[in-house]
C-alpha cells in the first residue's frame, strides 16, 4: 500500500488529492493518514471568503490568490458550494475560469459539494484545510455561501472571515441577521465600481464604529472597497488580512482560537464515529428493524426505544 | 406541571407552540410529551415545497393552504427558513403577510431558522411535524429552500414534495444538480404568465418523460402551471398532490416511506442521545479540555483521541 501521509508531507499533489477523495467518501483508509499528519499541521494561515450568491467571491478569491503568489506564498483553495441544488451550473463555470490558477503548482483548488449525513460537509472541509496544511501551503482559502449551520460551521475553520458584500444586492446592513455582522473580521466591498457603493462603504463604517459587540472585541474590522474583476484593491484587501493576522498573533489570540476550533474539531469527530458505529451495530444484528417495526405499529414510542438503547450501550 | 401532551390533544394552539419551543431549545422536558403524542402521530399527510430562492414559495403555500381549507381540512405549516443570514431580511416579510392565515385557528403556522449544533434543524423540524400530527392538523405543509444537507433531511420528511421552478432564475434543468429532479413528486412552474413559462413546461415535461430514474419509480411526475400571487392554477395542484397521494396508499408506498423516516429518526435521536450525554461528561469532569490541550501541542491525535473516548464510553 501507498504512503500516501508521506507522499502528501513531500508534495505530491496527487496523493493530497487522493486522500481528501476519501475524506470525501468517508473512507476509512484515510483515518490513518490524517493521524499521521497531524502533527505536521497548524502552519497554513486560514482564510474565510463568504458572502452572498453574485457577490464575486470566485473572482476576488482568484485575485487574492494571484497577490499571495506575487509575495512568494503558496495557496490552497477550498470551494465550499453549498449552494442551491437548483443553480450549480454556475459554480463550475467559476471553477473553470480559474484554469490559470489551476496550473500553477503553488496553487492547489479543491471543490467540494453539499453531501453526506450530519454536518459531513463541515467536518470533511475541516479535513481538507488539514491536508493542505500538511501539504505545505502557506494561506489556505476558504470560499463559501454563507447559508445553513454547514456553513456557519465551515466559517468557523478560518482565522481571518471576509464578509464581501455588493452595492445592489440587498446586502444592507438592515437586512442582516443577527450575528452576521460579528463574523467578519475585514469587510469587503466588492464591485465598488457599482451605484451605490459609497453609500454602502459609509453605512458599513458607521456601523462598524457603533457596533457595540465589534468594539469590545477590541480588532475594528477594516472596510476594503475593491472591483475584484479589474484587480483593484486587491492590495488593500491583502494588507487588512494581515493587520487582522497580526493583531490575532500578538494578542495571543490565535492561538486561543485555534484551541476552541480543536475542541469543535474533536467533539466533532467523536458525533461522526458515534453516527458510524451506532449504525453498523444496529443493522447488523437486524435490531434497528425490529424496532422501527415496533415505533411504526406504535408498541414502542421512539423515543423510550431511543432511551432503552442508550442505556445498553452507554458505559456509566 | 401543566400536561402539555394531553392539551396538545385536545387542540390547544398555546400548548403545541410551548412544546415546539421546548423542542426547537432541546429542552429535555418535551421528550416525555413527544413520547406520549407517538401514539396519535401518523394520520397528517405531509407536502413539501422547496425551490430556489425567489420562487414564489411562501404565496405558493398560503394559496395551497387557502385551497386546502375550502375542503374542510386543518393545516400545519412549517416553514424552515435556511437562507443566506445575508438576506433574512425577506422571509419575515413573508410571514407576516399571512397574517389571513394567522387568525384562522384551522391553520397553525410555525417558522424555523437555522441553529443548534449538528443536524438539530432537520431533528427538530421532524418533531415540530409530529407535534402538529397530533394535535390533529389534516394536512402539514413543509415549506423550505433547497439548499444544504439540513434541507435535503428536510424534505425527506415529506410524503409528497413539490419542487418550485420559475422561469427567468436560472432555474433551467441543465443547470440542475444530480439528484434534484428525483426528489420531485409534482413539479410546480409557478409565476408562469412569464416569459419563458412556456419553454421551461416543454424542458421539465420532456425532461420527466426520458428521465431513466423517473420512469423506474412508476410514478410519473405531474408538472403543474401556477401563478400563485393570481391564485391560478392551485386548484391542479392540490388535484396533482391528491393524485401522488393515492399512488402511494394503492401501491403500499407510503407505509414503506413512513417505514424508512422511523428508521431514519430512530438512527437520529440514539444518535443524538448518546452525543448529549458524553459531550455532557467530557465537559463536565474536564477531560475535554485536557484532550484539547494535548491535541493543540500534538502530544495526541484527534483521530485517536476520537476513538479512545468512543470506546471508552460504548459498550461492547
Amino acid at each position: 500500500m501507498r504512503d500516501y501521509a508521506k507522499e502528501v508531507l513531500e508534495g505530491s499533489p496527487r496523493a493530497a488529492a487522493r486522500l481528501i477523495s476519501w475524506l470525501e467518501d468517508e473512507d476509512p483508509r484515510a483515518l490513518e493518514h490524517m493521524e499521521r499528519l497531524h502533527p505536521h499541521t497548524g502552519r497554513a494561515y486560514v482564510v474565510g471568503i463568504t458572502g452572498s450568491p453574485g457577490a464575486g467571491k470566485s473572482t476576488l478569491t482568484d485575485k487574492f490568490t494571484f497577490a499571495l503568489r506575487k509575495k512568494g506564498l503558496t495557496v490552497g483553495i477550498v470551494a465550499v458550494d453549498p449552494s442551491s441544488p437548483f443553480t450549480g451550473g454556475a459554480v463550475l463555470g467559476d471553477r473553470v475560469r480559474m484554469s490559470r490558477l489551476a496550473v500553477d503548482p503553488g496553487v492547489f483548488i479543491r471543490s467540494m459539494a453539499t453531501r453526506g449525513f450530519l454536518g459531513g460537509l463541515a467536518k470533511a472541509t475541516a479535513d481538507v484545510v488539514k491536508v493542505l496544511d500538511a501539504f505545505g501551503k502557506d494561506v489556505i482559502l476558504i470560499e463559501t455561501v454563507g447559508v445553513g449551520q454547514d456553513e456557519v460551521d465551515i466559517i468557523g475553520l478560518a482565522d481571518t472571515t471576509c464578509l464581501v458584500l455588493v452595492p445592489g444586492l440587498g446586502d444592507t446592513i438592515q437586512s442582516m441577521k443577527a450575528g452576521v455582522m460579528e463574523i467578519a473580521d475585514v469587510f469587503v466591498i466588492n464591485k465598488a465600481d457599482r451605484p451605490g457603493a459609497d453609500q454602502l462603504y459609509a453605512e458599513v463604517t458607521t456601523r462598524v464604529e457603533q457596533d457595540a459587540h465589534i468594539r469590545e472585541r477590541a480588532w475594528t474590522p477594516p472596510v476594503v472597497k475593491t472591483v475584484a474583476v479589474e484587480d483593484e484593491g486587491i492590495d488593500d484587501l491583502v494588507q487588512a488580512v494581515e493587520a487582522h493576522r497580526t493583531f490575532l498573533e500578538e494578542s495571543g489570540r490565535l492561538a486561543e482560537k485555534r484551541r476552541r476550533r480543536a475542541r469543535e474539531e474533536t467533539l466533532r469527530m467523536i458525533h461522526g464515529e458515534l453516527f458510524r458505529r451506532i449504525r453498523e451495530r444496529l443493522t447488523a444484528n437486524g435490531e434497528l428493524d425490529a424496532l422501527v417495526e415496533a415505533i411504526v405499529e406504535k408498541r414502542e414510542s421512539p423515543y423510550r426505544a431511543m432511551q432503552d438503547v442508550v442505556a445498553r450501550w452507554l458505559r456509566e
